[in-house]
């Protein structure tokens, strides 16, 4: 455990500026970021001010007390335990919090609202705090979570080398009748033996027409030759996610595959060509849009060719999963990926080839250059 | 893909019972479950009459609809569109519903509100649809899902036996000097290479007072002589969870881990013969804490001994993530684990064996019979 007392404090002035009383995280994400380690059911309190606090059961209370130095450790031995013991840890913070941030009498409370936030438990949490508006922690944490520090670029680029290593493996696999199972069970041993915790994402590996399908899991049926291949690679370190997608052609390439190759290849380098602080991810889709249309596929574009990336496998700007992210201007320091959606043609295939960059002011710089070598002799 | 429609029809008949006019599918477990087959975003409309609709994006549009047969296929350019077309089609059926269905103007739609249901999908539907009210899905789909048909048992029984290839695996590599790493390292692709998709949850490998922590990950410092080992695998076999862990001791047990390890065993079967239809958890909770009282070890229990489980990793009965669980009655039919929750001694270590259970009209009958083996020679 490795508490992040200068984010904690960092995160504490947004909160007040904002008139949030705390900001509860029930996110691995956030928990990693803010306390260095990751947990089954991740579960903090982070008051307006004063030290961080952690939800734990009794058996865990002398590991969480040590790491945790003067800050608080809530200890309940039960899930009824731990919502009754938030319900009066938030009423005490109200009671001391300032009156003018009551609104209508009810007093703000952050919580991330994510993919790994689940509904019930918003639910359960506003059922047992009426008193309490509860807000997206957005606001506050995605100012500070965007912009990366050098240490968390230092393991996304570890992440993304690992990801190499698996596409590495999964390639050396390319072969007529190798599963997509073999592909994926290889490929993830390889990268946890690398030192990768597992994946952010499941492992996508398709054949033949199933590559169009955006992110379709593994194909059932072997691999034949002429087919497209997708691999999608996405090993987490310290909870920081890779993201790496590489397409194939096994055996000689038809027109087709060479179209959609070439096309994507040229897509790639004008995003990259037009990536600088300020640029929205609406812009770079325009600039996708053309290299489709003057190939011939400008009906077949997918917008949202990019998306953030970080302890949250998508994260701002996110427009494939939240449409008015398309108009966020990137930031010098965001880690960005480019390659994220399929150019494909229906009853056919599709191709991508996806990288992480980390956006500087003199514009992208990829964290590992892994190559683009689509052909696969048979 | 393989649609069961068989199953759809009965949601809709129960849909109808309800005045729904339609289950809005966001899950994979539910999308598993009525389409036979998974996809990064699951997205369905199951309409109260009708075929099922299915959400998709332009390019996968000739796979789904050759697989949907006579189903409907929405396809979409952009999630803005999904967005559109979803809320058009709910007012559509809207109109179509008896008006009786309406309370105050208002239709139903559940969705399920599970783990894996993100708030902010939940927040945004809402936002999009002012004029439906949302209510959560499992009152219509947990009295289906519950009660487990054979090819379901088939298939849990399957990644239960694909879990003790993964153990016998991970015991084989117990010796001072192992990391936590290396042991999910191996696990993983032994699971995998027997046809394991992954794993439900991360792999759970902990060393010493760190198997005091409920789920705990990965220790981080290597293994060493005296310690207990708590590793708990949860391999998945066509979305079916699989759940088995053991606890081992490196080297010659003291008393303490002698007394844990003959607690739990004893735990264990003493639940096991109360395990019968109309058994609540709860009573499963108390039977547990009479053997932790008669061995000195009554305010050590951790309460949620045993939870459902299937195309979810925790689901009803899951009286430890929502307590009133705790008094649902077990049916002929459900599948169950009993080992969930650790005995431990704070500061030193905790233990627990978990299995899945199928309960018959005459007990409990285990999936997979792994055997209780915790001593390992140093």
């Amino acid at each position: 455990m490795n508490v992040r007392f200068d984010r904690i404090v960092r995160i504490q002035a947004a909160m007040r500026d904002n008139g949030w009383i705390a900001i509860v995280i029930l996110n691995h994400d956030d928990y990693r970021y803010l306390f260095g380690t990751d947990r089954a059911q991740p579960r903090a309190v982070i008051p307006f001010h004063g030290p961080p606090e952690l939800i734990a059961f009794t058996g865990e209370e002398p590991e969480l007390r040590a790491a945790l130095a003067d800050g608080k450790v809530h200890v309940f031995g039960s899930v009824g335990g731990q919502i009754h013991d938030v319900v009066g840890r938030l009423r005490e913070l109200a009671a001391a919090a300032p009156a003018e941030w009551a609104v209508d009498g009810r007093y703000k409370v952050g919580i991330q609202q994510w993919f790994h936030t689940p509904a019930f438990l918003i639910d359960l949490f506003k059922t047992v705090n009426p008193g309490i508006d509860v807000v997206s922690s957005d606001p506050v944490m995605d100012p500070l979570r965007m912009i990366k520090e050098p240490e968390e670029i230092a393991l996304m680029t570890e992440a993304q080398r690992i990801a190499g290593l698996g596409m590495d493996r999964a390639r050396a696999l390319l072969r007529p009748g190798v599963t997509a199972q073999e592909i994926a069970t290889e490929a993830t041993y390889t990268m946890m033996k690398a030192g990768a915790e597992g994946t952010s994402t499941p492992i996508y590996v398709n054949f033949g027409v199933e590559t169009c399908m955006l992110h379709g899991r593994l194909s059932p049926a072997p691999l034949e030759t002429g087919q497209l291949v997708l691999i999608d690679l996405t090993p987490t370190v310290d909870g920081y996610c890779a993201n790496l997608a590489r397409s194939f052609v096994m055996g000689e390439p038809d027109d087709r595959h060479a179209g959609l190759l070439a096309t994507y290849r040229e897509i790639v380098a004008t995003v990259r060509g037009g990536m600088h602080p300020g640029v929205t991810t609406a812009r770079l889709d325009e600039l996708a849009g053309g290299v489709c249309a003057a190939h011939g596929l400008g009906e077949r574009q997918v917008y949202g060719i990019g998306h953030g990336i970080g302890l949250r496998f998508e994260e701002p700007p996110a427009s494939t999963i939240i449409p008015p992210h398309k108009n966020l201007p990137l930031q010098d320091g965001m880690t960005v990926t480019i390659g994220h959606t399929i150019l494909a043609i229906p009853g056919f295939g599709g191709v991508r080839f996806e990288d992480v960059y980390r956006l500087g002011a003199a514009g992208p710089e990829i964290l590992f250059d892994y190559p683009i070598d689509p052909v696969v002799s048979a």
